[in-house]
């Protein structure tokens, strides 16, 4: 019974993968993505286009993004960190391109050594970039206001320094914003508040999309809360692959499995078949038989009766 | 700040310690009662009157549940299966008497042989045996509605069935009734549904408290979904205790941890410290040191600036 529809965004191949020691043989990258598609994944963040001397992880996300363009309806989306990650993503022919802006100035500096203004200013740069091109050629521009709901440097970030990063990134030429809990710092209220609260800036259908992560085991319920209140796309990763990378033992992002079994059993429709979704957690073992993967549903197996 | 109050009900010593291979020692159960109660915990299931050959780990639960009277301002509950559970639990003085009924009597003959009939004569037997002691001894008597949402070996349970269960059970003298989703099967659009139909039937405010299992990884999710329709009371075991006899890695019990941290996330107040509270899992893990503990917020630490 189909009350309501989500997407699930899967960002395994990307911050899970970004995340793990070992790195992921670009065949069994393909493979996985390719099987993710099959199970009903409608998209998937394939990589990052950052250096590779910084992330050898993502140093394939070119051939990963042209693979992933080749699987039918598959919305194939990438994270680039400034205007030359978007070029490299255009040419490769990205449906999507997101671009983090941590509204902790503090770790935007530490992580990516550019203030707020600098990475509008990229903003900016790939905005033009993306209009020069064709009409049917153009990606999808997201800006993504990280570590929204605190940060482990900061603390909590002023709501204001929030607001206006999101009217900043929409000034700049995003097509829409969306909110990270980079730190698993949120919880329903402060996830519903702030959602509201970025929306009331820039518009509710401009916020339509939330990236949560498990941290403190609040994942399920956060997403419960924004999708009460009218979000409907989720990111998540397969077997919350890559873990928390300052929590070891705990799951960074929400597990895919996890998150589709709950809006499944709501009625909620996610369109992916739960069997074949499962199913393709066995080329993670084999392709990162190092890393440890999460998630309940698989363990504990579906319901008697359940139908997906 | 605080908007509301919730009860956390820790089951831990019971729930947790029954599904435990190992046996801990009852100095070491003490210590760990006195030290939740310590930490603000206001309410603990010490401990079920079954017979130790069935569950040795139960074998001191008289001692126990005394021990915990002596504990100033601490709510002690325990689970009997029978009158003859209610008779030693009333002689060691528990504030509040629990009595399961399987929704499932698969499940119900299988699990303690009897059917719906024979534990609703148990339950008048109980009610009785209450009535007949001073006012001010009489222990609070709850029946709970166990694989309410759901059985292994039935799937889901005839609305009503469980409905019909929850009558008889007020009509043979308990004073409230939970529903337990003892399987993990549970949503939160099945949580939400079910306790309002029962409470429909028995009175809303015969209805307070839900005991969650977290197999699936819903358990906070379930329990926010109860918490937005009203309910007050919530059972979880500290470290997941026990986990899933039925899924090894999986928890059984919502971990107390994080659905503390839940709520005083949410502003929500439980009376109960979170530092103090994280601090009595060094007991477990000396007490039972082969038994995997679980929970996020413990592993990933509290959020910078946060306050319980």
């Amino acid at each position: 019974m189909s009350v309501s529809e989500v997407l699930i965004s899967e960002v395994g191949p990307r911050d899970g993968l970004q995340n793990c020691k070992s790195i992921m043989p670009t065949d069994l990258k393909k493979q996985w993505i390719s099987e993710l598609s099959r199970a009903g994944i409608k998209e998937i963040e394939v990589g990052s286009f950052v250096s590779p001397k910084l992330l050898p992880q993502m140093a394939d996300t070119g051939e990963i993004t042209r693979h992933s363009k080749t699987i039918d309806g598959l919305e194939v989306a990438v994270l680039v960190p400034n205007l030359k990650g978007a070029q490299l993503a255009i040419e490769s022919g990205a449906d999507k391109i997101t671009l983090p802006l941590s509204v902790s100035e503090t770790h935007s500096i530490r992580n990516i050594r550019r203030t707020h203004d600098q990475v509008i200013e990229e903003a900016e740069a790939i905005s033009e970039l993306i209009k020069s091109l064709p009409e049917n050629d153009r990606p999808h521009f997201e800006g993504s206001l990280s570590t929204a709901f605190g940060c482990t440097l900061e603390g909590a970030i002023d709501e204001r320094v929030i607001l206006s990063c999101a009217e900043r990134l929409m000034g700049a030429g995003c097509d829409e914003v969306g909110v990270s809990d980079t730190t698993g710092y949120g919880d329903p209220v402060s996830i519903k508040k702030l959602i509201k609260a970025v929306q009331g800036v820039i518009g509710e259908k401009n916020l339509t999309g939330v990236h949560l992560h498990n941290t403190r085991g609040l994942g399920l319920a956060n997403a419960l809360a924004a999708y009460d209140i009218g979000i409907k796309t989720f990111d998540s990763s397969l077997g919350g692959l890559g873990g928390c990378p300052t929590a070891p033992g705990a799951s960074g992002n929400i597990v895919t499995e996890d998150l589709v079994f709950m809006f499944e059993s709501m009625g909620v429709d996610t369109g992916i078949d739960m069997d074949a979704l499962m199913k393709t957690r066995e080329l993670l073992s084999q392709g990162l038989p190092d890393e440890p993967l999460y998630g309940f549903t698989p363990l504990a197996g579906l319901p008697l009766g359940f139908k997906s």
